[in-house]
């Protein structure tokens, strides 16, 4: 096998919704209440729902600019590649990356769905929510079949109504959702709690692969305002860590034998140590815990019902053999500053050097195709999806990477001299962007 | 090399203060003020002082008891292992275990003096800190010469006041002190302001090591209330990662080149993917963050700064390559709950089987012995040190290890059958223990 012969699947990419995103998908009435995008008189875009006002239209969506300006927030569709929000666009970024498909986590809406969980009327939210997820569905993922793996989200406040809605999502072919790792935060019950209990039985009924996006949930902790980003941008993924060690002791893994979670953004190389780990807390402790794994160690149960994900990651992929190598997926992270792209099949060809063409497919796709009930080749031929043939297709269409300036909000104030950006000028940025654009709006 | 051949440093232990540590340490009107340990009519003890109620007196001073009994709060030093508290008994007990040297930190003073620093009466304070500095070097330390590496804390409040105490401990031959990870949890200013560039100064003309012992100032954090206790104490060590990714950023490493850091309880399996990831944050972000590393990168930065340790983890000691072998250190963790005493020797065995005999002894004690500039052979023959020879030692003085029932708080509330104990449980536990002990004292 060479680079040019990789079939990737990535399982972790985002959309900035779309300011038409609602109009096929709801009544006059109802589109009347949906979310609302804007433009200020700077020409600054955000949206606006039930109260709420939201700035970011495309958070961190920053791939195609050059890396100088990856900390700038974008403050309008204009300051981001057209790949990021349009999906014919999309489809030409993916090609010129050599990626087959992607699964996408909504921006505005939250990963997890979240700002349906913060509206006053959740009546009114259900019902967005429900158009969100068949624009997601039906128009972004069904504009270029076997392209994309739809990935929904529930309206968890209502048991009823997410196991309703997880059925009819199903029924559209859609075999993923997203939720938040730790719902406690959005006021639920621990996801220990008998309230969960109708959600474990549907996914398991219905095959539906729960992703848990890192950032959703759990804080990924600033250790101060003086601390330089490059510190946070370290341990953001590992901090899924907390959320990994609260789902592997879920014990509808016992009842729901089939449930399967996708650690979405987590990184693979601290595994082994976090499953060694696990073991060891479980030896040690389990005579005063009373924790139980079905008799197995906590690594067995982890090795079996969770999915891990990497961008990078040269350490965990040589050592494949503590992980479950059937559970392992490349993960692209675009349009966000950790993104490879244009470049993934550059640099995860150096990764992946060392393992058997075996593995390298499971990695590259066969997994994500597994664990997602996603054929990739029903739609397209597998010779049309190899690196060589989508970049020989995004060539033949022009796709131009040339990296463009691109504006939006920079962390320096104007006509600050380059020093070292910290925890605090991201936090001052983002609200800075926040009230300027609501004083405008 | 055979196992009863090692011989090992253990650099992470901790001390329950005995009632009588300030005695030769304080005038009469001193000691007046000074931490009070007291006796309620219950039996149980607590400390006071400053008007602050302490009633963990030996927090998670577990080790001895039937592995039923490791969740249970000890309410006083009668349910405790003698070993825990008097420094003749921990010399039997290390003795037992094979550990010739050992590095502690203390429980009611805080593992980073943050007692002190929570004092309203901060000249008293920095009287009493002392004091607890001349107990710990000159009594604990002293009474067994070469079996204790001494580890001050400083009263970081006043930076004057620091560079003098340390000055004054350094002269009595303590070379470590315990920080507190993030001053900013303290109100004081991060590690990156100006504030602390007399203390890097003055550790780095000194020879001082630091120690960031887990817990003292980030948070490890909880799921949540119904997350069972398991999911915490497996993700407990991890948790410094967000102290060491802030740290890492440390420019001081620049202006002292001889800056040593120690990563109390950090487990060592997670680093290797931790540099990776540093490397590549910094690799692609480094154009707008402006962070430095001295035109390195930040992996070569941690493994010239950073000591890291282990109590068991194989899954690290097998990927050695990755780290540095220099800088990797044993600690028992007795008598907290994590602790393999006192089978450490027959645990550490099976997990260095794969290791050179340099390696081993590096791992075991030279690197501790190097980082700390303790001469283990200075008080001891090498060969009196040995884990057959300590153990021969403890056999002649009767050592007994048998298990003991020891009583105290329990997780479960009274003539509860057993369950999964959950944080919430500990939590209830924990303020359960609080109330009862303010009432009866």
């Amino acid at each position: 096998m060479e680079m040019n012969d990789l079939v990737i699947i990535s399982v972790d990419d985002h959309i900035t919704e779309p300011p038409d995103m609602f109009d096929k998908h709801l009544s006059k009435e109802h589109l009347a209440t949906a979310p609302k995008f804007g433009v200020d008189e700077n020409g600054k875009n955000f949206w606006t729902y039930q109260g709420m006002f939201m700035p970011s239209v495309g958070l961190n969506a920053v791939v195609g600019r050059p890396l100088e300006e990856y900390g700038m927030e974008p403050n309008s569709l204009e300051e981001m590649r057209q790949g990021v929000y349009n999906v014919d666009a999309r489809v030409g970024d993916m090609n010129v990356n050599g990626i087959a498909a992607s699964l996408n986590f909504g921006t505005v809406v939250g990963f997890d769905g979240g700002r349906f969980h913060k509206a006053p009327d959740k009546a009114l939210a259900l019902i967005h929510l429900r158009a969100y997820n068949d624009w997601h569905i039906d128009e972004w993922c069904g504009a270029h079949p076997g392209r994309f793996i739809p990935c929904g989200i529930l309206p968890t406040w209502d048991m009823d109504a997410t196991v309703a809605e997880l059925k009819r999502i199903a029924a559209k072919g859609c075999t993923a959702v997203s939720l938040n790792e730790n719902p406690t935060t959005q006021g639920l019950p621990s996801i220990h709690n008998a309230y969960w209990e109708p959600l474990w039985k549907a996914v398991a009924d219905l095959d539906i692969t729960i992703c848990l996006h890192i950032g959703a949930g759990n804080p990924a902790p600033h250790a101060s305002a003086e601390t330089p980003i490059e510190a946070w941008i370290t341990t953001m993924p590992m901090s899924c860590s907390v959320g990994a060690a609260d789902w592997l002791q879920l014990s509808a893994f016992e009842r729901y034998p089939s449930m399967k979670i996708c650690l979405s953004e987590s990184g693979i190389g601290w595994i082994p140590y976090f499953m060694e780990r696990a073991d060891f807390s479980h030896s040690r402790h389990k005579a005063w815990t009373h924790s139980s794994f079905q008799g197995k160690k906590p690594s067995d149960i982890f090795k079996k019902h969770f999915m891990s994900c990497f961008i990078d990651d040269a350490f965990g992929l040589d050592n494949l053999k503590y992980l479950n190598e059937d559970l392992i997926a490349y993960e692209c992270d675009y349009p966000h500053s950790d993104t490879l792209w244009p470049e993934v099949p550059e640099f995860l060809w150096k990764t992946l050097k060392g393992l058997t063409d075996v593995q390298i497919d499971k990695i590259t796709h066969l997994n994500a195709m597994n664990y997602f009930n996603f054929d990739l080749f029903k739609h397209n031929k597998r010779e049309d999806l190899t690196v060589a043939a989508l970049r020989a297709q995004a060539a033949a269409a022009g796709v131009d990477t040339t990296p463009k300036s691109a504006g939006g909000e920079s962390p320096l104030a104007a006509g600050e001299e380059p020093r070292r950006i910290t925890s605090g000028d991201l936090m001052k940025m983002f609200a800075h962007h926040a009230e300027k654009a609501k004083a405008a709006g």
